[in-house]
């Protein structure tokens, strides 16, 4: 057992092999970027392929390889369950999957782990029954957990090879010029898919919309691409923009809002050319919604957001307040017709929104982020991946990325929920060490991190009330009472990458 | 010595470490890809720099380093000049540069020659006084001739390692972020700057217009850029656009222009969605001219251009003529306003453009290529970079790429330039082999390579005089007579690498 900074045990092998979280900056070093191997195209030969199966057996596919996907589809994606009925069916056994994402509806997976064609797993998070799965311990090795920064950090090191991506594309020619706002399943943004594209060995473009050569705005050059396969129907328009947001009317939203709103627009960093992400939950566009007023009457103008892109912020594009749009991903139809429409909402890659070991991400020229919790401890580490009961429910996401590297990271989350505390003693897992945390935002105030004593003073006089966070823990303890701890047991089902690739904390099964 | 399949003798000790020219897809190989080595910038750190001294500093230039630029300011290029000087005055000695390519305004190389500072020069073309200085023998080691795919080649595979890349940028934030359309000194595409972006270890951005962050959109990205550093002045507008042509009123010109536009419009390749690629001189413009009355005539549209962009190609770009422009570098100001403003003008990079090596270049996708040449043979091998003094002083350029990969290329050359015959018994310095040749215009007529029998079917019935390749020189002859051999000295001033890194010619002292 090893001892990381943020006081968790992490067994001996794992901390060999990964090395142990010790601080923000601790692996942060110069290092020989991975490659790619190539196999040229000769001029007039083809990429295009006639069905799934061709294509994966002009890959190379071989047992104990590592394919991967991307998750911008969402729960509307077809693509990872199609190719893996496919590659099943051809009997391969021992692959691992590195999609940048798992949702509910690949629950297909728990069949394809039982039956032994998947044995590894690495993604940002798990969902529901795939989620309740690993967390039951039916996968032998444990998932890798990573961050959107994380995983492409990972990729770009080489700690993630990726011999095949499969990558499925809302538009493409026959050459492999793909992007993601023309198509029948339009999600706009390709920011983790690009990532696969430029660092895979082969590389498989799966598109219901084949359009001629060449097709442009290119998120995807053919110089990435291998082979083009066209197949009825990528993804569920519905199931893309599924999780996204209306504006809330949840009392305790607003006042959480209202509350981030106010820390917001009496920041230091509220001036013009200010920069902001936001979420997608109800309290996060309640978030935009006010600080959109306080804009207009301080006549005060964004620079630009990032994200992790909802119609809220196009709004607020559109309406001039916020200059540009950075976009890694987007959350709704809106967000991808505005991509498609508007020079100033750009395109960027995972390792350019958030990789800790590039020369440079946008996330460092970030003023402020508004991230969510499922549960937060006094000493303001967040768990966002496993819920109270223990189970793998959530995804790292960009939240450890982002809180570390912006000016003021925020996180905004109801007291309680149900009978359950979010503030607590102690996280069930470590997702963010609590040295990247800077605000608290519950609807009954505020905590401020004693590490920022610049902003305890510069928040002083305003209109909100602040709390220390252990006060907050008292009374979300007064509430519902003291959680039980949860009766692990000895299997280690998930390790929890820190962005740098250490590991922050282990989930054992339940 | 060795012989290459263009029957050229190449010396031992460069057959060995290049390989000798063997035909054109006998060295496309899988490899596995170069990389650089990364430095991650870390949060809250700043890029900017406050001169060209601290810049070279910072980037760790040793002596025996190679160094590279991008050729897009052309004759108005200020940055090459003020990198050398200062590399110069720091007292570094045996850098090899690795330039795009080399412009008359580069003539103070000559004394960073002379005084050890530059002992290895690679370019895709040498003009005016360099060329007469290195056909001289002032450089030890001879210049490294690459096209512009083969650059990019070279680079990708690792034969080219660039340990620094100094790149002028019209606009770039404070954070790297680049692009050419913005600015006091636009150029429009960054094709060639964008591969040495991605691949060097080190990357400086010197610019004269700071943006604000971020600065949109991108071409070469902040995860691609070590250092910024803001200069008085990039470049020169006027000698960025220099070299563009007027249209011409020359009738021998004119007259080529007319054959070669019937040869297009008489091509199986003429039909709704062709696409092509032109020079920029005077005939080749007149070219597009001729084309354009036969495309409305005949109601039909290309799909794209590409090149090397006039403003011939984007009046037929906003005609509607032409769908879309693919552009890897811009020729006049009218070019790069367009890339700016139509969303259908679309930058790429060199890789993408021309890479024989990449996973499928754009000019695999290319039906016609108007080209030039010095002179051209009865082989059909042309030569683009000596004259008929055996004097460098051309650029090998995409000629060897684009001839090669597209389906129909026509070389449009006078038949005799002055007292100089273009079509002769044997080329100077082969540039790009005859088997990349399929038609070539003259104002006389055109002669079909034999190797294309269909064409010479195809082209039977046309109204455009048709010779032998000897007979066209036959004719060139009768009216210059015959050139006198050049008498060149013993030592080997320059290898004319393919396309494929292999060495296809090599040109001696003079």
């Amino acid at each position: 057992m090893a001892i990381n900074q943020v006081n968790k045990e992490i067994p001996q092998e794992y901390a060999e092999k990964y090395q142990i979280y010790a601080g923000e900056l601790a692996h942060i070093d110069a290092y020989q970027e991975a490659s790619r191997k190539i196999d040229p195209v000769r001029p007039r030969a083809s990429k295009m392929v006639n069905d799934l199966r061709e294509a994966i057996e002009k890959t190379g596919l071989q047992n104990g390889m590592t394919i991967s996907f991307h998750h911008h589809f969402r729960e509307g994606d077809f693509v990872m369950n199609r190719v893996m009925q496919e590659i099943a069916d051809m009997g391969f056994k021992n692959i691992s999957i590195a999609p940048s994402s798992i949702a509910n509806v690949h629950a297909p997976l728990i069949d394809h782990i039982k039956n032994g064609v998947v044995t590894n797993i690495t993604s940002s998070g798990l969902r529901d029954k795939v989620g309740a799965a690993i967390s039951e311990g039916i996968l032998e090795n444990p998932v890798v957990i990573r961050s959107h920064g994380g995983r492409a950090r990972a990729i770009a090191t080489g700690d993630l090879h990726i011999d095949v991506a499969f990558l499925g594309a809302p538009s493409s020619d026959a050459y492999g010029n793909v992007n993601g706002t023309v198509g029948k399943a339009t999600c706009g943004s390709l920011g983790y898919a690009m990532v696969d594209a430029k660092y895979a060995d082969k590389v498989v473009i799966i598109t219901d919309t084949l359009m001629p050569f060449p097709n442009t705005p290119i998120s995807i050059p053919q110089t990435d691409v291998d082979y083009v396969v066209e197949i009825d129907a990528i993804g569920d328009p519905q199931g893309i923009a599924k999780g996204a947001t209306r504006f809330t009317k949840n009392p305790k939203e607003l006042l959480i809002a209202e509350y981030a709103a106010k820390i917001i627009t009496n920041s230091p960093y509220y001036k013009n050319g200010f920069s902001f992400q936001t979420g997608t939950g109800g309290a996060s566009l309640a978030v935009s919604r006010f600080i959109r007023e306080a804009m207009i009457k301080d006549d005060i103008k964004a620079g630009f957001a990032l994200g992790g892109i909802t119609n809220a912020m196009v709004e607020l594009a559109e309406e001039g307040l916020v200059e540009k749009i950075i976009d890694v991903q987007d959350f709704d139809h809106a967000s991808a017709l505005s991509l498609a429409k508007n020079a100033n909402h750009y395109e960027i890659d995972a390792n350019m929104y958030a990789s800790p070991l590039s020369k440079g991400s946008v996330i460092n020229q970030l003023d402020i982020a508004i991230l969510s919790a499922l549960e937060i401890d006094t000493d303001y580490n967040v768990n966002v991946i496993t819920g109270s009961d223990g189970v793998i429910r959530g995804a790292s996401g960009g939240h450890s990325d982002t809180s570390m590297a912006c000016q003021m990271s925020m996180i905004i989350a109801p007291l309680v929920r149900g009978r359950i505390p979010t503030v607590v003693d102690t996280v069930n897992t470590v997702v963010t060490p609590g040295t990247s945390v800077d605000v608290v935002v519950t609807e009954l105030g505020v905590a401020i991190n004693p590490n920022r004593q610049d902003l305890i003073e510069h928040f002083k006089k305003i209109d909100v009330p602040q709390f220390s966070i252990e006060e907050l823990k008292e009374k979300a303890y007064s509430i519902v009472g003291e959680p039980m701890p949860i009766q692990y047991g000895d299997k280690v089902v998930a390790l929890i990458e820190y962005r740098d690739g250490s590991i922050i904390d282990v989930v054992k099964n339940v």
